[in-house]
């Protein structure tokens, strides 16, 4: 089982200033490589050469709805009852890219996350600890209930990095998206 | 002056289950305009009916960079030594659809935001309270220096809605721009 290193982690508003150095330093080199894929941002393109907009898929599903940030998804699936999908990967980890290329190209796997999931894709952490149960390696697919609880029971085949997926784990992913569809009690 | 209503607002992960229903109350007319405007996220489109690709820049500079999420547009403002540009707005609220295409044809106001500062749009609203100083309207365009001070003193002409610009304003938004250019002195 092979995954890449650590997204670049995002902070609380409390912790911005205090802990901007520490994590400039540990992900430093990944924001370098990321930063090259991600469209060149210090470098003004040439007139004469357009830029291709970046989407919000980037590439896993570009008919499929993603949305933009945890606060929004998470407010979506509440609202439509449905659970939440997100996928964390790095544009310059070929594993990530791998796995998007075989999640992009599954018609079922496509299917059912247009009809039953609401669906985000990040290159960068976010504050939430309970996203990385076991680390912040990627790739990575955590699902969230619309009861807000993260569903740390659904992993994938490897013990040292339970919600990372291969290519070749596509029949398991499905099953796993159909473990998430059945949705948790809530109190209500 | 006009400007629109309130955006979705992002709760922290502490206040999410408490609030979310005080959230839901509040702001489920936004959202249910906001969601026809967010490509039809409950309806699958038929087969043989393409959807567009969602792009990061929603039409106001598609050639420009547009971060995700605030955590890394925060990250890129640091590492990049650039001032964050944040703009909030609705796809389905006219004056941010006018002052977008103010903003988006404004040849002076793209080469500015490309060279010299972090972009982000946002339909969502952050959990951090100094993104709305007078309050959560759109449009309102917020600018943070570098070392993650607000910079609350960067206003527009309207009192009543400080941080709010018309398509007419767009001498003054250059003007606020390169006014934010000029950062902050740090500790450092």
């Amino acid at each position: 089982m092979t995954v890449c290193g650590e997204m670049a982690t995002g902070l609380s508003s409390k912790q911005k200033a205090a802990m901007m150095m520490k994590v400039l330093i540990s992900v430093l080199l990944v924001l370098v490589a990321v930063s090259s894929s991600y469209g060149k941002p210090d470098k003004p393109t040439p007139q004469n050469q357009k830029r291709v907009p970046q989407t919000l898929s980037r590439g896993w599903g570009d008919e499929l709805i993603w949305y933009q940030t945890y606060e929004e998804a998470l407010y979506r699936a509440q609202t439509n009852n449905k659970p939440l999908m997100v996928i964390f990967h790095l544009e310059e980890c070929p594993h990530s890219q791998a796995l998007k290329n075989a999640f992009a190209s599954n018609k079922e796997i496509q299917k059912l996350a247009d009809e039953g999931f609401i669906l985000m894709n990040l290159v960068f952490e976010t504050t939430d600890k309970h996203l990385y149960p076991d680390g912040q390696y990627v790739p990575r697919i955590l699902f969230v209930d619309p009861s807000f609880t993260i569903r740390a029971d659904i992993i994938g085949r490897y013990a040292n990095r339970l919600y990372a997926y291969e290519p070749t784990d596509m029949k398991l992913l499905l099953s796993n998206m159909q473990k998430a569809k059945k949705l948790l009690k809530t109190e209500l």
